[in-house]
């Protein structure tokens, strides 16, 4: 497998746009577009927050029968707690994308991030949808990739290539985080699409495996959004053996691609979080079940005061040892084992052995700093 | 009842000081005791991470008979994480004013705060001790008061009055708080002295559901100390009938009147959180059960984005709501109703009904703040 230059567009048969249809003020790109050129195979996951913004119910309808073809994301307005105009303006926007591209609605998924609880301006995106349907092209992944984004300050989009049997695949996917990014899917927005065949079960379990493993493990402020959502779209252009069970020949090698995208993606969310200035990797070993390392990991990742240390260049490890006791473990000062590399360095690592069994977990995380603080306090 | 001038060395018998020994760098003062003229009843609450310093774990042993007479306090150094040696040199500090008062090591509680895994400087307490015990005054409550600080900005105490049938009793306490305050105690000390007649049991009653429903009901940035402790002495003196079972006539009046003071001391250290601009209570209506109420509160309370809102004066009820969902609760937008007070102001209400039950729960917090994060970036 190799990384190549390329996004969502760059899979055969998929095409992008995005660009600016006045629903943020500062006039920056707030509306995308990615399509592929015939109906996908669609897997999806979303938040676990018991509230969900209107375009995660209406996707979650569309998505029954696991076929979609493309998708239109808005930034800027998160169409949350917005009533059943929400719902409405979540479904309209959909429908008139379907219309424009003549598909069926069904086929047309919605997202959306920004500000919670005002009313969507879905005026402008009715307005701008001809110009962003007439403009899809391959060439224009990036611009998809660049009009998600709300606080972000990057812009985060991979492709991969490899090859099934002499078939080449490639895999393209965007992203966005930044703030509220936690367990469990936050503010957080990530397309994959792919020219793999590959049947819908076997999409759903491959991309389900992976988030577990990449967007599930990621924390900046422990908070769970209402929009997220994680969604790949495969339309079988590459023409490979269709990947239909999982003792196929190539659904390792197809799953293990898909995870390393959204891995990636996952780590440049961290790295571009609000305000970060550190990217931490927190290991733990020696737990009993793979949940209880998780549930360390995120106990320390998400300490303020585990934070503030790495902000600080202060490796603290006695914020760290109480954000473990903090759970109701059966750690003792005796055998807990906790190791720094250097709080001087952007990359930190803090690993722990809690010496109770042999499971481990990561999860990645970035610091508490005063800039994060600012963006929050005054975020509108 | 009535709130009056005073401190944990205002009821009757008791007496305390506080002096610099040298352990904080900025000879600020880092050492306190706490006395009653006799063996007193005893009552302690510890905090519920199982990762506990020294001075914990030998006060808990101590209190096995509920019985003791002085604490002595340093600031300045939590002795946590500090092996064998912390535990022999909290003893130690135990045995020093045990000798020095002429009472038994066993009557002796020691409770420290301050930075985690360095070694406890304890030639400076043993130097300190004779005038440390020497200066022990009933008119040095604010001394011990302030000797128990480490962060926090203003001294904590009270002192309130009331009567039980024709006696006169007084109840006094100090406190500190700051950084690390969450639920089940944080690097929060409390001591409380009464001169009431009252027996270990009705003692340990009133303390548990006081401080349940006022230590534990704040909380600055959701994580846990290590070296939390509350207690009560009672040293009989104002001879009023012994409260010797629940239901005797006096058991509510006492309890009411320690439920304010722990309360009061609650609030005082979320005001003097580290690096707070406001005062934010949490109310949760509506829950089915108590716990869910109070978890609901928890999920409020330490969300970094409502912290940050507040901060910034942006009451933006979408990050209130996304806290609440972030629970698996039955929750849905139509029967979430969310109220704010203005968060112009120091004092912020936040109130949200669930419509699930008829239980409720309030936690108070402070807002997250540039200054908070200085001072976890830099603490040293």
């Amino acid at each position: 497998m190799k990384v190549i230059q390329g996004g969502v567009a760059t899979p055969m048969g998929f095409q992008a746009n995005g660009m600016s249809c006045g629903i943020k003020r500062s006039g920056r790109p707030d509306l995308a577009l990615i399509a592929s050129d015939v109906p996908c195979v669609a897997a999806s996951v979303f938040t676990k927050n018991s509230i969900k913004a209107a375009p995660i119910v209406v996707t979650q309808k569309k998505m029954r029968y696991n076929k979609a073809q493309a998708i239109v994301v808005n930034s800027g307005n998160a169409n949350c707690f917005t009533g059943s105009f929400g719902l409405f303006y979540a479904q309209k926007t959909t429908e008139v994308i379907a219309k424009l591209m003549n598909i069926h609605p069904n086929y047309v998924l919605v997202a959306s991030t920004g500000i919670i609880g005002k009313p969507l301006p879905y005026k402008k995106i009715e307005s701008a949808a001809p110009e962003l349907v007439r403009g899809l092209s391959p060439k224009s992944g990036q611009k998809a990739a660049r009009a998600i984004l709300t606080t972000d300050k990057k812009i985060k989009e991979i492709a991969v290539e490899f090859l099934l049997g002499r078939k080449k695949i490639t895999i393209g996917a965007c992203a966005k985080g930044s703030g509220m990014i936690q367990p469990n899917m936050a503010t957080m927005l990530g397309f994959v699409t792919t020219d793999a065949a590959i049947n819908a079960s076997m999409l759903k379990l491959a991309l389900k495996q992976s988030v577990a493993e990449s967007f599930n493990c990621i924390t900046v402020d422990g908070c769970m959004s209402t929009n997220d959502m994680v969604t790949v779209l495969s339309n079988g252009f590459a023409k490979n053996d269709m990947i239909d069970q999982e003792d196929h020949k190539d659904f390792k090698t197809f799953s293990n691609a898909l995870r390393h995208v959204c891995l990636e993606m996952a780590k440049r969310i961290v790295y571009d979080a609000e305000g970060a200035t550190k990217f931490i990797k927190v290991s733990v070993l020696g737990a009993k079940t793979k949940e209880q390392a998780k549930s360390v990991c995120y106990a320390i990742a998400n300490s303020n005061l585990v934070k503030t240390a790495a902000f600080g260049c202060d490796p603290n490890w006695g914020r760290v040892a109480a954000a473990v006791g903090s759970l109701s473990l059966n750690v003792t000062e005796k055998n807990l084992k906790i190791h720094f590399s250097s709080f001087a360095k952007q990359h930190i690592n803090i690993t722990v052995d809690l010496h109770l069994g042999n499971q481990k977990a990561t999860v990645y995380t970035s610091d508490l700093t005063l800039e994060y603080v600012k963006i929050n306090g005054k975020y509108n």
